[in-house]
């Protein structure tokens, strides 16, 4: 790789801003406070769980353009832990301080419809689609035969929510009433043989190192398990890090990069469809924390401050388990288990479906 | 093992204070906050870096009652991060909260002749030694053939502080005087082959785990690396371990207990000598970050939480190296480094001889 002159690390004792206090914001809290490096927590929820690990934090909306300058003046670099950051809110930030990942990776991945057009435009595999306008539009897409189908809001959808599975044509209604008719996309259901992800940590000179690919398995859209190893042919293996390259080049990315597929199989081929692109980092890569060298959350900071990555090389063998909502309530009995490496959020109530730990049963990796 | 009842377990979201603000309290803040637990951090130095990864702070004095209270009545549990907590601020401290490890633990280890004397009640080799009240007492022990010997103060040593060698008579006086003349004793310098150390954690119950030793290597009476596995006899970790159950137990030890030994090899036959016992999470132990299931820092927390023992299993070997005073700034090519853990502690400044970070390269156990 051609080697442009690297641009400065942050030294130690530098500030790094997270827009974003959950899990994910907490986990990188405290990797950064690893590396010597000072956390900025912005977010608009004062019991967000990533506060209590970090040196500064911020209370305060997306929308106080006050909070954002003076956050953004703290920071040496600003990051976020979810994607549906308002762009306004990022062009005050950026006024001030470089904000990483860059921001057209956040254009692409606020909106289904943009993120298709620029998958296909890379030639990258997808679910067969159509952007929806209306309930007219959307029943004559079904009539047409984009069904079985599911219906995604374009905006703001995260953990199954805002999608209506339309199995035949009088389903078109409830569908788009169920997503509160906003504009949308609908898309031909896959008959995926099983889920996988690709992560990967792209540096600002465009060095790139791959994690191992899990095996995901969902549970009414949210995420359940991720088990590595996933079996994959080394083609398959090939095929998802070549997806992954093109698409974090094509967005000059920098940090961690998520790339959530589809295995496809017919007539005993295998091919990959590309689901949705996270530009964070992802739960689906939370058993880096105990099974890899250097963990999703650390490559991250390492990335947008500009630091070479960590290895990503796995020392054992992992499966991934989410808490949901009341399974936290089973912490003693969690925390009794031998080698199962237990992680709680310190959120308060245990709400159904909402994520409060995981849990990472490691094995050594010859078993 | 007989089990009583087990003690209701520290349920997340409770407090655990923790005296001392260090890299040891950071890193203990850091594994609890994994568990959902909250953190305050009892320290008089306003910049003590355990601060920022820590819920609550409260920057006092030892000796300041009233701060000591209110600390107290925040916390389920006080723990510490070094052993020279003053046993009056314990009084107040457990007036309202439960302190672990107990305070038997900080009396033995806070003078080296109580120490010593423990050691030897046990029928645990220590190296020849004598308590030293004056001049005149250490000339006549060096007179008695208690040389050559180092002379180390009774209390408050730390990192090869307090400490003066004599090497023959002349030298008695000028060794006292570097100790400030303070009460002290005076141990016979052994020919020791190698260092290292057994770190272990015990429950309430008494369940004991233990992890791999390491060989330790010091220069100038600060650790310098650990290095796992260390080539020891089957023979030579029985012992070990045997050594540590018997102090643990003695003390009804709760939490990870550290025990420095000496490795004497004379006529091809190797021993045993404790060379200090620390009631606390260790330098030596650093490693186990990186390299095992569950590290020090979150053993020591389940401990005094009343969880059972994370796995200590290693699956990794492991090379740490402390990063002293300028080592530090050293951190773009350490971070550079292909399999380097990386930590640094978030201190400011680079005095000569400082803890401000520690590195850990691994490798596959088979290597």
């Amino acid at each position: 790789m051609s080697s442009p002159e690297r641009p400065s690390r942050l030294a130690p004792g530098s500030t790094i801003g997270i827009l974003g206090g959950g899990q994910l914001g907490r986990m990188l809290a405290i990797a950064a406070a690893r590396l010597g490096l000072h956390i900025h927590i912005y977010c608009p929820d004062e019991n967000a769980p990533a506060f209590e690990v970090a040196r500064d934090k911020t209370i305060a909306s997306y929308e106080d353009k006050a909070a954002l300058q003076a956050f953004a003046k703290s920071c040496h670099v600003v990051t976020f832990e979810f994607e549906n950051i308002p762009l306004n809110a990022l062009d005050l930030i950026e006024a001030h301080c470089p904000v990483l990942p860059k921001r057209q990776a956040l254009e692409v991945t606020q909106d289904r419809r943009i993120e298709r057009k620029f998958l296909e435009e890379l030639d990258i595999s997808v679910a067969s689609w159509a952007p929806v306008q209306s309930l007219a539009h959307l029943e004559k897409l079904v009539e047409q035969g984009l069904c079985p189908a599911i219906l995604k809001t374009a905006r703001l959808g995260y953990d199954g929510k805002g999608q209506a599975r339309i199995n035949q044509g009088q389903d078109a209604k409830e569908a788009f009433a169920q997503i509160d008719e906003q504009p949308a996309i609908l898309e031909a259901l896959v008959p995926f043989e099983r889920e996988t992800s690709l992560l990967l940590v792209r540096s600002e000179q465009g060095e790139i190192a791959f994690y191992d690919c899990p095996q995901n398995h969902h549970i009414g859209g949210i995420l359940a398990t991720s088990t590595v190893p996933c079996a994959l042919s080394p083609e398959l293996i090939a095929k998802a890090q070549s997806i992954g390259r093109k698409i974090a080049d094509a967005l000059d990315y920098v940090g961690l990069l998520t790339i959530e597929l589809f295995i496809v199989t017919e007539q005993g081929n295998s091919r990959l469809l590309v689901n949705e692109i996270a530009p964070r980092v992802h739960n689906s890569g939370h058993w880096t924390l105990d099974a890899c060298l250097c963990d999703q959350f650390e490559n991250h900071i390492r990335a947008i401050a500009s630091w070479p990555p960590g290895s990503t090389r796995r020392h054992s063998n992992a499966l991934m388990t989410n808490l949901l909502g009341p399974d936290v309530l089973d912490w003693p009995n969690l925390a009794s288990k031998a080698e199962l490496c237990v992680h709680l959020y310190g959120k308060q109530g245990a709400k159904e479906g909402r994520k409060l730990g995981h849990v990472t049963q490691l094995s050594p990796l010859e078993e």
